[in-house]
């Protein structure tokens, strides 16, 4: 299993856990954060840059890896998201170091993955949709 | 172990470490944290569920634990606990909703190992007094 | 002008202003609001206990003010909201304390304008539906 | 005075007395603010979104203020602030709706001011270099 | 009134408020917080910088303005003062910066009142007991 | 391997990779944040207990880490780091406990590592130029 499986496999089987329990406002809550992060006036991946860089200043690591596995399929560049880190560690101050740090190993983790893949196969299988 | 035990022996085994430095700010900072739960005009009940909803909107997956466990004891249901889960998120966003995945998860062991155990034992083992 | 009308004034205006911008997400957002707190498994008054003690730790002056609202509507005591500011206050900290003074004062403001105003007329007046 | 001339007054004043001390960190603490925001990878435009976004979820007034007047130099339009916003909401969760409103405030008065004033002359008057 | 006076005053008459509803809680938590800043391993001057620091970090400009009064009473220099800003502000990144801004401000109210005061008088009128 | 080798390796193989990527806003950040500690009108000692305040009240347990190993190298005592930890739990409240158990165990390891080992050589050997 590696970092990327982990995350996923687990957010997957919990969500559907929670999910079970019938709770409608909590089910109203998690459609409605699917919809959020659809394409309107703002596109797609600008609003992917927005949820890692919110994820990083409340110093949330798995909000982190969510974001960070949706700006890669938006195909961000390395320079892109270090922009966003910069404006993230500035903003949230060094107390977001350590999350930060985190960060950059599961970004350097999703890039080697897609550099062994098939192309466009992980993204299917590693990123079912959005509900954090 | 399994989870519960895992949390509940490292949290008193610490805190005996904690006090026994002797500090007496921390002392009664620890003592005063148990009376604050104690039944008063509100009842002990409702108190846990303060405490488990103040846990998850600030975050915090150990104090989150904690106030479960509480909770368990004081008897609350599945639609109860959803109940004060799906306040929790609203206030406290979507950045609550990994630590959400993980109150889940404990509360069903929780409830798991309460079905296997003999009736009222668990809660005297698991729960010493309110430390945090 | 008081303290409470000025409060519900500028919360009742503005959010007709928002609501005008037709942003469905917010539309959703503010009515799951709403729902969050009606009748359920959890009573009413202690879903707006919940509400209050998480805007206290979360330190959000209007946050406490409109559950403060809520909770005077729901016929809590002094002895009640007490207990919990008490909860608040230990696990939030003293960061706590200079709201906690602010929620003092507009509890009493609330208490006076009832004991002034006709009985069972101060509610729907200054209360509209639960949109925070 | 309007609401944006009051707070850019305000922090101009300050920012100069802050300077005036002569300590360097601080210094080079604000040089550093100024140059994450400018044009790279990542457009200004966009960067000033993500400053907008974290502002409102770590619900700090003064900062959703500053990227609010930046964002409209970069001519967002109403659709791509309430864009912003939705998923600032939803992340931060209902503890950010107060911000959130006085947010739409200052947005509809700097709208309003730019309707009312000469093209091109608001913007160098009222937001100097980056300094938040 | 001056910014310290309005500070000071309303600090103490909502104190009085807060004591006479004698919630045991709530009066053994104030007096606790009194005790952590006095002489101990740790001089009464450096606990009041670690109170203006995590104060700064957290945000929240009236324990800053308390803290401040306690420093200038224990002859904190303006160098001594901007350093404890300049870690507060990089640790806390620069969401601090409107906070710090209002901290300088009241920093050189104290210092102006000082300047024109007897000297040893604005101690004891205006800052009563360690109670936030 | 130890929880302070644990720790300090992973933050040095860590740094070095995101300083690879030759961001000139993260770099400057990073060398600011080692000069904000260094000595001046404050001495080394009480910047970093400062450090170890802020990060308990802001509830990172790998900045409590570091500031806990800087404060060891500068020969703080018992009696000392548990008068900021005192004030750390009374400022940010009970929901620092969790990390202040942590944040105990880790001083232990220290002081344990500390008997152990040659006079002077550990701190060379696991805390390189402070970057968090």
């Amino acid at each position: 299993m590696s970092l990327t499986t982990d995350f996923n496999d687990y957010r997957q089987r919990m969500n559907e856990r929670v999910l079970a329990y019938n709770n409608k406002v909590i089910k109203r809550f998690f459609n409605l954060d699917t919809n959020a992060y659809q394409a309107g006036a703002v596109p797609v991946k600008v609003k992917e840059m927005l949820g890692l860089a919110c994820s990083l200043v409340l110093r949330c690591d798995d909000c982190v890896k969510y974001h960070l596995g949706k700006c890669h399929e938006e195909g961000l560049t390395d320079d892109e998201v270090f922009e966003v880190f910069s404006i993230a560690n500035l903003i949230g101050g060094s107390i977001v170091i350590p999350h930060f740090r985190r960060a950059v190993e599961y970004w350097e983790v999703l890039r080697a993955e897609a550099a062994l893949g098939a192309p466009g196969t992980h993204q299917a299988a590693t990123h079912p949709p959005h509900e954090h």
